[in-house]
């Protein structure tokens, strides 16, 4: 007979997010259309209007779990000037986690978790927001050593509520793995308009799918790439020199190998992982995430050759 | 008062399309679709029952145009066992110029109108076969020294038929223009891809929205890539040289220039051409192409700022 779990009954915690642009608009969105009440806020009148419309009430006076939702040059003062209750646990949604942990984290201690969904696209500003951007994204969730797991699982709470599956990491290793699928990526982007841009008009004119494709992240707004580029400096130069060195190998290898990662089939397999931190963090290293919070362990899934 | 001039009514020839997968069944459905007869022929029974059942003539007997939708290995015998008459006016469909000119061309001589429509995608075989696949694609087509410039135009005609634009190039034009914009692409999706696959299970379950978009062209068949690029060797090592100079450039200014590339506005001035070899090449060299087909001109554009 199988163990049953009773799902945890605490009632959940308010919801306040600072920065109602694509990010903090569509989180704010989802969490209403999930029936929750939730608080916000943003230095923009049109992104506050535009999130009052959608059933966010526009406060300066902050409980909960407060989600800061703004771009990473200005994480550090985002929550300068408003008002934020003493007990608060705070995280955020900034794509390089070890920056924002050495400031924001350092201020708040072990009320911070750092966070980071992975579901932006190249749009951004309110008028990009999307309640249902997070569904069945993953959502790296900081684990660090003076992490208080209590409120860990709070902010792992609101990204499950909204659809998504969340990822314990620790700040360097979500680094070094989005310099890898992200922030590379971006630049390798822009690498490629550049050296087409030099190239001329006919080799623009001809650009079809395999050059939209490449380059389609480099449309992003370039101040946000380069926070996040030079917000990741070592990471993104290790993780740029080891695609380099694919470049230099036999073409037909690389090919061959390139292929194999993209168009492997991958199956999962449903585990419960114990709520303690070792166990969670090798969980979100052997691929797998949390799916579901139950009352002495999270229900999640790891890669299963399929 | 606007010139006119009368548009050709010469009657259009007929169409014989040998390979019938992702771009040759696309281009006999196209034609079919648009009232025109079109004969097709491959070694895949598969292909060739689905490109019956789309109202293709399954025949080994060829004329008119004859068009070569067979991958760049195979091109040089793709009309070894087919009767094709003697005044043929022979094209193909294949992502290098160069080779297929040294040996398909060469064998042909003025017969042969080497041609490239810019729109596969990462699917191959007949099942991928769509006629809409050429809607406002750019197709080059070349016109080398040697090209015989009536039949030039009815293969161009054939590419306007179903919706593509024509861009008039040289063969090493060409191939320098999709070195850059398609070849390296592929190359540094691959090289993206096999380095996160190094990076190990949480990077690639991290991976979301840059990364799949960066590489999404290594889907494609690894013995087709393998063909186009080692095909294209000499241009592409150069493009990708150019790539590799640009990544080592301050991120700040990559970032920014990449952007601006992929954001250009760019409008359209219509224009007319003579028909004439350096005028079509100029056209092309400018980004513009060919859009319509009168008596003693084309019609077409050429970019302009927006």
């Amino acid at each position: 007979m199988a163990e049953r779990f009773p799902v945890p009954t605490m009632p959940a915690p308010p919801v306040a997010v600072v920065g109602l642009g694509q990010l903090g608009g569509s989180l704010a969105a989802a969490l209403v259309a999930a029936g929750r009440p939730v608080r916000g806020w943003d230095v923009d009148p049109a992104a506050r209007d535009a999130a009052a419309a959608r059933g966010v009430q526009i406060s300066q006076e902050l409980s909960g779990v407060v989600v800061l939702a703004v771009p990473l040059p200005v994480m550090a003062t985002a929550l300068d000037g408003l008002a934020v209750a003493g007990d608060a646990t705070v995280t955020d949604l900034g794509s390089v986690k070890r920056p924002v942990l050495d400031t924001v984290g350092t201020a708040l201690g072990g009320r911070f978790v750092g966070g980071h969904p992975m579901c932006g696209t190249e749009r951004s500003g309110h008028t990009a927001a999307d309640p249902g951007l997070f569904a069945g994204a993953r959502w790296a969730l900081c684990l660090e050593p003076g992490t208080d797991l209590s409120r860990w699982l709070r902010v792992a709470e609101i990204a499950l509520a909204v659809g998504a599956e969340v990822v314990p990491v620790t700040a360097a290793e979500h680094d070094d793995a989005v310099a890898a699928i992200s922030h590379v990526p971006h630049l390798l982007a822009a690498a490629l308009a550049a050296a087409a841009g030099q190239a001329g008009p006919l080799a623009l004119s001809l650009a079809a799918g395999s050059f939209r494709d490449g380059t389609r992240v480099i449309g992003s707004d370039p101040a946000f790439v380069r926070a996040m580029v030079e917000g990741n400096a070592a990471p993104t130069s290790a993780a740029l020199a080891r695609v380099q060195e694919q470049l230099a190998r036999p073409w037909a290898e690389l090919v061959g190998d390139g292929h194999a990662v993209v168009t492997r089939e991958q199956g999962r397999r449903s585990v419960r992982v114990p709520l303690e931190r070792a166990a969670l963090l090798s969980l979100g290293r052997s691929g797998g995430a949390v799916t579901r919070r139950l009352a002495a362990f999270v229900e999640g899934y790891v890669p299963d050759p399929a």
